[in-house]
């Protein structure tokens, strides 16, 4: 047969591999740049149309040069981001990311690894990761873990395993539709637990009506008496309660549950005891933090994020569980996982594959590796506590403001507030008004592009809610933030006073003088 | 109060930076000219002892220099790999990645996007992804899709979506175990289908049981006769089928199942058609092989891997669902996603938060848009065509060659074949022996560090098998692949039949000197 002729996507020549080496080094030093002056820019800016439409175009039958491609990044892409790694993004619960993660994930994408399963050394690197979480959260040796994507599929993980436990491995096979397997499942989680745990509900078939909503405490803390009746009820109807849900850090208001007493509880009543710690959990590598977060250590499974308080590239979630054998039973398939080979690279049993849902899995645990050993636990854990204290500052910042209320007590790195529309002539405030008056107040804030808080409802009302998690946040730009709002909320309610004012409700303020 | 320390992770003056950057340099051109020489290292090569303890050590609290971690990570982590960069990785089904694929990598590592939702250029780079595998698989403007994992996540999402669209939205929240929701579902795939969508059923609380497995035929492609009574006599027994899942390109030998005529029994019998797609879908990008996948345009959702044929760095899975409102009614929270804010970056709904699972979501996007523009869907079809060519090359020369069997037709990129230990003294082969000696040998064969094929088993039968998927395969390393299973079958024979021989059963041959 006729010799085939040689094909690769690599550079044709040792000139090709020069060029492409060059590129990427420009590249490499645009990333650099970049982060060495993030400041300089705006935390966020509003995406020009013809830039959104540039990534409209018909599927490419040939190549662009790797400089163009590079180019389209640094204009088109790059400057219309989140910002979350800019030192006044608040919003939401976003890590800051560091330069050692990034070098980390530009090794990973190079060796380009699998770790779903075979004999390689990045899988040690993620055991390594597993039995620093075990070591970190004092769980036993029998412990297994996995990285994931986020929380999300963390959480969903936690239910999944607990369900297993319950009903049992046959489950797998048969689905909880069958009436074999007894009285329906209920679990539990506060009514300001993260809406992923009510959709690993749906996931996993259970339904989410089989999460009870349990009320909260005026500290955003699971109502442990509401939890007590309303297991005790569901018991009387004739259910069986399987999974309390613990939350170390709520969205909102970064509220702690009391995980010792949720422990307690969880042992008395013979449940799987779930944590959901997305960025709370991570407080354990602060000596200031870790005690409000006692009794973690007694969770049979605790599902983390490294990309939020850990500062790690996006993404990178993890879960935890108790006993690997847990995971095993949940996700395994024993044929395949013992009938693995004892030698070559076939060998090395049990797999991330037989731990989880996914059998292609890019390597995370690299860039969680390096920001552990480059940082250390020590300064790693300083940055968590300096977000607290820097909580603590803006309270105290906005508690002596007129203008402004705060609307929950803060709790761990998490402040919600919001701005008052002055009531005029002694009547009183209109709420619904004063919602939508902060919601436009955080719209005009993003446009600003001088700081991004997020929002959030608290008791039905609209909250201004920042978040400090990006190790970059510095003091004073907590004053760039207030005096923003007070400065947008005096203009915005001069306007509304006076539609016909020339002055516009929104006028970007933004300058690389003005900010600090 | 006191005015707070500054703290951050980043290098703390300009002279660090400047360092942090030289050391960035090092890591890139390491990397460079580790895949510029990939052809001079073993394929894979058995861990040492120490080395894999290395990854053995208490939680850091002190930082170590970066330094130090890079140099860990190229003499203890890189080495051991599993080597689906090289061209003489043959194993599983693994793309070999690609230098473009890399660097974009590294740009996203640097941006540190999340891209669970928000309204950002990242998620528009996505869109185009969307859009791009919209019109490359003939799917309406209607139709949605999100990146992933991979397929086993793509997968999961498929059976939700087809899941939610037989028992409606309201199954999310009662569960499937509600008896309201009628008769019980059951869906359909080929024997030969990948174990992940079992898993999928297991997941969703479906149970494994409500997934049959239908027979293939000599072609290993499902028999449709056979589904067609299956379907019947689960209707006959007050079941409801509502899903069929057709494979395009089964792991086993790449057979791919007859989509069209599953599009119209689909139809027919009015159930969801999902496709998965893992590593054959993206054959569509190939003039050669598009044709084979006729009927794909008519699914209902395909599941398929960029990290496979697509040769983008892992991970990349994707998901693309004929129509979006599907997805939405799925995974999104109505309550969250109407209530989002029409300006600012809150906007832009919907977010791939609402179309899946994952909230926290790195930016895989980038990676895929810079793979498709840097070379073409021209050239990346003309690298999958390729392999299909290498493996009808290495066809005849297992067909020409006395001691090795072809084991299953070769219909795409995957080769199965086994050698066969002699018949002494006209006596029947003992297949058991002969599968336990191929299962040796494929071992042997990773231990070489020549070439890495992995195993199957065929009709009960251990298979070696190859499976051509990385670009920079040559015909040159498939007759190393063949000369090394022909010397080292010799020597394992020899070695069976002597066993007092001095001649070890495993000697490494590799050597730079010896690989082409």
């Amino acid at each position: 047969m006729p010799e085939l002729e040689s094909f690769s996507l690599d550079p044709a020549s040792p000139a090709d591999w020069s060029a492409v080496r060059l590129q990427g080094h420009r590249m490499l030093d645009d990333l650099f740049d970049h982060l060495e002056r993030i400041r300089e820019r705006p935390v966020w800016q509003p995406i020009p149309a013809d830039v959104r439409t540039a990534f409209d175009t018909p599927l490419p039958a040939d190549p662009v040069p790797l400089a163009v491609a590079h180019e389209r990044f640094m204009t088109q892409v790059l400057p219309y981001a989140v910002g979350n790694t800019h030192p006044r993004f608040m919003g939401w619960v976003h890590g800051g990311g560091t330069v050692e993660g990034m070098l980390a994930e530009m090794l990973a994408a190079g060796l380009n690894a699998n770790l779903g399963g075979r004999d390689q050394m990045p899988l040690e690197v993620e055991r390594q990761i597993v039995r620093w979480m075990r070591d970190l959260f004092g769980f036993p040796a029998t412990a297994g873990g996995l990285l994931v994507t986020g929380s999300s599929m963390a959480n969903l993980i936690g239910v999944l395993v607990a369900r297993t436990r319950a009903l049992g491995v046959g489950s797998r096979e048969t689905g909880v539709a069958d009436p074999a397997l007894g009285r329906p499942l209920v679990a539990y989680a506060a009514a300001s637990a993260h809406g992923c745990v009510a959709q690993a509900f749906a996931i996993s078939g259970l339904g989410t009506q089989a999460l009870r909503r349990v009320p909260v405490d005026a500290d955003h803390r699971m109502d442990l008496t509401a939890l007590r009746r309303q297991i005790a009820a569901d018991r009387a109807a004739g259910l069986r309660p399987f999974l309390v849900v613990g939350t170390a850090g709520t969205v909102d208001t970064g509220a702690i549950d009391d995980l010792d007493a949720l422990a307690d509880l969880a042992q008395r009543e013979q449940v799987w005891f779930h944590i959901d710690g997305a960025f709370g959990a991570l407080g354990m590598l602060s000596p200031e933090v870790a005690p409000r977060l006692r009794g973690i250590e007694r969770a049979d499974s605790v599902a983390l994020d490294f990309h939020k308080w850990g500062q790690v590239p996006y993404d990178a979630g993890f879960i935890l569980v108790r006993d690997q054998a847990d995971q095993l039973a949940t996700f395994a398939s024993p044929a395949a996982y013992l009938a693995r080979h004892p030698r070559g690279l076939a060998a090395g049993s049990p797999w991330p594959c037989d731990l989880g849902p996914d059998l292609s899995r890019g390597f995370r645990a690299l860039k969680v590796w390096f920001t552990l050993v480059t940082h250390g636990t020590d300064r790693l854990g300083a940055a968590i506590a300096q977000s607290c204290r820097l909580a603590r500052r803006l309270q105290a910042r906005i508690t002596a403001q007129p203008a402004l209320a705060l609307l929950a007590p803060v709790s761990l790195n998490i402040v919600c507030f919001r701005y008052l529309d002055p009531v005029e002539d002694g009547h009183t405030r209109d709420e619904v008004a004063t919602d939508r008056f902060n919601a436009e107040l955080v719209a005009d804030l993003h446009e600003s592009g001088l700081a991004v808080p997020s929002t959030t409802t608290l008791g039905g009302r609209t909250a201004i809610r920042v978040a400090l998690v990006n190790h970059r946040t510095e003091a004073a730009d907590l004053d760039v933030l207030l005096d923003a709002v007070v400065r947008l909320g005096a203009r915005r309610h001069r306007l509304a006073a006076n539609p016909s004012s020339p002055e516009s409700a929104f006028d970007p303020v933004f300058s690389c003088e003005t900010a600090p």
